[in-house]
């Protein structure tokens, strides 16, 4: 098995031997907006929440709250681990803390209903956003930008 | 309950009247990017799979091709059904087969190690994308584009 | 991999060439039944709902509606993309749309505690049960009918 | 069937003489077709395993009947826990060995190639059936029979 | 494949002959505390339901209640069909019956608000830990006690 | 809500004042015996894996592997976020490392079918349950000790 060869195939341009070093991770697509989206539904329900004053809508705005901010927690786990390495924390020495910040801000989004805890937890993916990108970000983990961007 | 007003919340400037009229769920958080994802994933694994000579990890290949196969044909599912309306029939006839294509074409992702089945669901999503923004698609959906877009 | 000859191994009397030709899928077990009975799930929520006024209750009967329409859904497009072959297209032309309005309808039953939600997605579920049994249905996706059939 | 009836057996002022004296659940739609289609896929799984040369199909299978056989596991445990009733024990006191029985050969199932343990699960499906129709069944727990019953 | 012997690679000193014989399951770790853990969580989730008057925190206390009693339930069937051997019914003839009530307990604990319920779901996996000790247990089943115990 | 008096209806002992100060979940059980248990799992699918040379057995042994280490991550993922509180950084200020550490280990033990990978992620649980421990562990997350314990 020729990992640091495998990595390259992804993208030709990688720095193989630095970022991708220990890259120990099958298929290797990981990518902010994930985690980023489902905390666009956690903001989505709470400001619907209360424009609404219907019974079963209100259930149900907690109950996919609840569920869209379980994926956010998990999809930055996932990044923390699988796409981070130890060579990024030189650079970065607060990441860490951003993500136990950030996990814990999607934990006190499920217990909310005030928006600002939801803006606050999509300020926090921002900021991951940028250290993802300053670290190499879509050019070695995704196999090319979004067609928009 | 106040859909129409509800929708507009998320963003000001959606043609609320048109595209969100028949809006029936809660958080509108769509994207393709979510079924790219996981479609990069698939091509990876293949790309990987013929790289190597490892038993385990062609297994392992083969294991996560499968899975994330059919979290890409999810995603295409939740798209056709939850983000487009009967309106978007109009200027885009061919999106049910265009939908049913792309979610059998992630079927055959999962018999094939070619990679040519993998960038074939690649650029069906991709056409997906383009029905998706000339819908209205980031701005409707999405509470702002990708901070790199 | 022959797969026409596997396709004949699950029923030697199916019409392999042509029902079969294009089956990529590997088990080949599909039933409407399966949808059915989770949009029965959704009708008896309802009903039990209305006739409750505990408080627990009627969380709970929306907390499994949501959950078993969700459930109707994924079976429905399951169906959908791996049952039907572009053959059955040419006798069922408003298969996709029947499919769409099936699972936007699974998609209504969440937002709505009127038991004629349930009972049009039970209606839609049926007349996909028609189009399933016209193309071969029981004899070709199933290892022989439901014993009290 | 009388879903009235059922629905009143949560609401204390009804007719709960029966069946569904003890129910305690909410949506009681069960039937042991659901376990008997995920066998059924086990039992294909294991056909074509056979009929096929190719290790990219060989290994799915084997994931796939893996899968397949928990969730027929787990629709067995549903139907012993939340449809049978301590009622129904004594005209069918071999119910809980019946259903360790079932439930360890779909066990069985998941390490065995043969075709022989897959029929001996859907057999003992087929007699956890006969005491589901015995004690009530598709008239208790389901809306109606299927279409083609 | 020698599963007498593997039996005995998890633990030299099981008596690999007897309570081993039948194993037909890959790896073998049991534990009732996963169950109890999870029910513990149901206890906490009621106790916490009634010293609160916050509208959202009561719900999210019903949700958390209904899937931690769900876990519970899966737990417990779990180790009714894969850890526990034929043989063992020799000692313990009321096997089957004490996991029926359990894990109907565990559906009570969904439907109900009232501690007691949760309390005596606790005995009763406090009485299966007692069978799983009789019969080997944490020797059998785990590499070894918690380090605390 | 009164989240301070909640958390000492747990266990009237504990120091509520300040392990729990920043309590924002509702159900407070944790255990790293959660991560143990999955650990264990893969420590014996690699094991047998080893005293096997039956084909099917080794490519079902590979599959419980993965599922099982991606358990174990999720396990220790939660401990992480929802358990630790910023005041355990102060004693504890190797947590984060640890924790990555453990996580990262997990995903090679998805990759590796060396032992010494299991025992690894074995004796990283086992650091973090004495910090568990030293931080209140079982006397405030848990009802009360392991019976055995």
């Amino acid at each position: 098995m020729r990992l640091s060869h495998l990595a390259s195939t992804v993208n030709p341009f990688a720095d193989v031997d630095t970022v991708h070093a220990h890259c120990d991770l099958m298929c290797g697509t990981y990518d902010p907006e994930l985690a980023r989206i489902e905390a666009e539904s956690c903001y989505n329900a709470i400001k619907k929440y209360h424009d609404s004053d219907d019974e079963l809508f209100r259930q149900r705005a907690i109950l996919i709250k609840e569920e869209r901010a379980d994926l956010a927690k998990e999809q930055l786990w996932v990044l923390w681990t699988d796409y981070f390495k130890p060579k990024h924390l030189d650079d970065h020495p607060n990441l860490h803390d951003l993500f136990w910040r950030a996990t814990k801000q999607a934990g006190d989004v499920k217990k909310s209903l005030d928006i600002a805890d939801a803006e606050k937890l999509l300020d926090l993916i921002d900021e991951i956003d940028e250290v993802f990108k300053a670290t190499g970000g879509w050019e070695g983990a995704r196999l090319r930008k979004p067609t928009g961007a």
